[in-house]
């Protein structure tokens, strides 16, 4: 069996662990992807640096190989396999759902109650080979290089955020501007959003959110800006129609529906340390708010978005870095840093 | 001009004043109704009692007639109205909105920005006559007698909170079971919803609630009660598809969305005294939640709806006490005691 | 190889053929149903007599097992079958769907590019024993009789029809009241409609209608009947908010379509014969009327529903026959003689 | 009275009449409008030449100014005029809603049971000054130029058409490259749609279509083109996600139908002459194809997102001619010519 070079979580403390292992076996239902990059997600920042939610989460998987944003090539295929051939070029949808529970059985499959997760619960992208379950295997177009096709998995967040209702001709505040939250910003302008206001303390990620588009990029964090007065002015007093939460931050939770018109929608993506305490009443009740939870992607809706958007979004400009995977320790100093946006690596 | 008796709130205290008043003047565009039933809502227990939220929102209105939930007949027509008719036997939709915010002007008057709530805002229903807009006078059948037509205005919250999703064979959850989440439980049944859980700290209220159809009625007051761990097992384990929240209380809120599952829908009609913690994280994002907050009633969508239910559900049940209008003290003395459940004033 | 009853449309012409065959093997993706229960749906008519729709649809099929409304037990299990067990009662979704085209994955299985249909394309369940994948085996409540579970299947398509919008509170009418649109009109009812209004040429079939719940029951085949005049009476002139076409009858889609209100919504489950002349402009256009088309279930929001109206429907009301399976000509004479509503073989 | 320059319908065959006339009155509820620009929709096209149409709507009303689409200045308004102020630059929403009929009570005032036609049903805006209700007067921007803003109303029917559902990432066939047509396609491509298909028998109206951004034109009237082929072969065989039926051509509306993918969306703005024959088994049915009817513009969602698109679509593209009110026999000649695309009169 050929050895491949994979990087290992091994231990139960911050690091990883570079090493050779076997190529992996596929089943029938999987394809084996040849690795051309992979994406450093955050998820994977919190499993390198093992902090609360890893230590909770991942402890009994230990040890296996992470990672799970990715772009590469099928090789081989299961006798079972159907709608992808060799040779294709793919991403993973990252959620490896059962296909019997309630949800699967109702068009809710993102929200599996059995979801095993790539990298996660599975061994992962940062190796040279990855084996997915063929109908996780998603086609990308061959014009699409694999470092910019491997961060489509977070364009596909900001998708199913985007568009869990509708923004052409609406006023959208967006919290965050993560990778998600620039790629948020810039699907809202070319889906004809009316305004897009993106709300960071970062300068440097703000200025990403402008050149995706953003009519106007509010720095929170900077003294004697108050994001609340800034977001009401800009809507002429009515109140932003739709708010996405990319920054997992009580403060921009309570911000973005305090600024939210009566009948607004709030979408939230982001994830919380810990409970946020907000006015139901005034914020939800009186002004007949509508908050959606949004997690991973619709399986398979968001992608046939993302296909149709990742040509014009320019996927490529958040990609600020890009290793050998050998390297990949750099990515997550750099990460680390909190400098730049999305790292790749390529075996 | 003809004097009535009215019921008024002239002092910023407890309590009320029952004395003589002209009979109102009506605008061109108002009509004049005989009260035949006015009954006490929730919202002017508050102002009687003169709590915090009244003295807040009603201080600059003084003196005024309060009193909302109103059924009486038109006796006299400004001359632009139009669609009712002297004699028709009507109800008060409550939120007279301005026709022109951008609210107003996107289907949502119920939430209207500039809206003024009768009895409230106006001169109200404790009173022999009210003048009211005609777009705000609900033609009822004349089948229904006064003394129950004038309770459909909770009904209305009711069907609006019901109806902002679908019930049809869904497990629905319901916190609270005053008037309004009584209604909601029988509505929910006629829906053909699959199972009705109701939770309430009172006996004799979800005693109200199996009567009108509950398929199980949990009293989270009760020693060793663990409606958690209830509502999970009426459940199967998957946990209900739709939560009401009615009860305007943060445990029931938490308790609710806790036990909703992956995909499912909350509304939130409850009004809380201050700002609940939630579990965003866990309770909103990961299992892809809904929450819609419900205020007032759409117009007049939820009014065609309540008029379809209102010869079905029972109403009259609810009704459970009924003085002369001058014996008013007498009906909020029942509610102070927290006896009963519908106080209906005939004048 | 354990031998089985089983009825063989084995000839293009009139007509079937019971005989003994080989249990079928089953593969790792499959269960083995033993039959308890199947009914005759109309499609299974149109194979038996052979009509232009089988000619063309299953001339290469022959000689194959026919009939797929079914109720049975799972007596044997391939490998990967998940989420059903031996011993369980089950029904089967007749569409087994590919999984991989762009309608299966995007929520649309039911219209899948690939289909095939159990008891078209495959063998089906006028048989013993059947198999089936496991995707496609809906669990039953054992306390629902197999003679009844097995007429699920239309009460499914009815469940799809009624509820591909909103009917509580609505005025609806149902054309053509088959099996499908009986089960319609008892839904509607068991929905909060607020009236149902069953059209018909059969008078028998009304009176099912009527028995089922609807409100009104309007026989259009009787002399001096206008069945339009009738329905806009019934809704005080403004129409139905609800059409449902079950009736596959260009009379009926027109006479339905031009009762609808303004705003309106057309939901069609029946098969015309021919196409059908719409005066688009004033039927559809000018009152703003949504048309949609209906296949199959929903795979499995639809199959939820109709479990939990199962219990409540009456559904053993429809079975006006029941026969041995080897007496299955006997049943096609009663269908054939337009006798009865549902036809049931029991093995 | 100040007597005004007005364009007037007396008799009932083609033509019109110039004359001179009040200015007129406005009521309480109206705002008094001197128009700087109007132009000439394809309804005013069927009033001037008398046909069938204009001979059955509109004799009764004659004799009366026409004209519909209209940007001016209010300069005098009625007491009981809100939300808008005498120097507001204004289009007028022309269907001239009842307020109390069950649609207008229910969000669908837009096809309102009693509805005026603004110079259908009375004085209209070939004038040197028009009187509209306050509540159909809908502010510009003054950036925006009158000769620009009086197009709106066809930019509205295109919004109203288009955002009948998503577009987002989807495949758009429209057919019919008339003012709406052209503005459905910019809509589309501003909206995010993937890929838009314009199809259209006139040459010239196709290089509009595509100038707005239409990704393909298809020429359906040369010889040897086949637009389904064409179609099926830009969408790989899937069919569109959505078609927007904007020629009211019978032919058109197969071809739109039979090239839409499995549940997809057709909505029709389209006026058909006379009934069409429609494959419904196959081409909605079985396919389970959604199609609606669009009257009018949504009041008044549509004017906001119109509102939003109007700076972005360069709707003067289409503005091929403008002459003096006093030179609208030229305007009308154009248009009988089949020349150019909108005609603005400005008085």
């Amino acid at each position: 069996m050929e050895n491949m070079l994979s990087v290992w979580k091994t231990k139960p403390k911050e690091g990883l662990e570079i090493k050779g292992a076997p190529v992996p076996n596929i089943s029938d239902d999987e394809v084996l992807v040849k690795v051309r990059a992979a994406s450093i997600c955050g998820t994977d920042l919190h499993i390198y640096k093992w902090g609360p939610w890893a230590q909770e989460r991942i402890s009994g998987n230990l040890p296996y190989i992470f990672g799970h944003e990715v772009s590469g090539e099928i090789v081989d295929a299961g006798k079972n396999v159907k709608g992808v051939s060799l040779g294709d070029h793919v991403s993973a949808e990252t959620h490896i759902s059962c296909g019997y529970c309630p949800q699967c059985r109702t068009c809710r499959e993102h929200i599996c109650d059995n979801v095993k997760i790539l990298g996660v619960d599975t061994n992962g992208a940062f190796a040279e080979y990855i084996a997915i379950p063929y109908r996780n295997a998603w086609v990308n177009d061959k014009g699409i290089p694999h470092w910019v096709a491997c961060a489509q998995e977070p364009l596909g967040n900001a998708v199913h955020t985007v568009f869990d209702g509708e923004v052409a001709g609406k006023t959208v505040s967006i919290f965050g501007m993560g990778p998600i939250g620039v790629c948020a910003a810039g699907l809202c302008k070319l889906a004809g959003a009316d305004k897009v206001i993106a709300v960071d303390m970062n300068e440097e990620r703000l200025k990403f959110a402008k050149d995706f588009g953003a009519d106007l990029a509010i720095n929170s964090g900077e003294e004697g800006v108050d994001a609340k007065k800034e977001i009401m002015d800009a809507t002429n007093g009515l109140g932003a129609d739709v708010f996405l939460e990319m920054a997992g931050a009580s403060g921009a939770l309570r911000q973005g529906l305090e600024t939210l018109r009566p009948g607004g929608r709030a979408s939230i993506l982001g994830i919380f340390p810990k409970p946020v305490e907000i006015d139901v009443t005034n914020d939800i009740v009186f002004r007949g708010i509508s908050i959606n939870g949004i997690n991973g992607r619709k399986m398979f809706d968001t992608w046939y978005k993302a296909k149709s958007f990742l040509p014009k979004i320019g996927l490529e400009r958040l990609v600020t870095h890009r290793f050998r995977l050998s390297e990949i320790e750099k990515g997550f100093g750099v990460l680390l840093k909190k400098e730049g946006m999305k790292v790749v690596l390529e075996p």
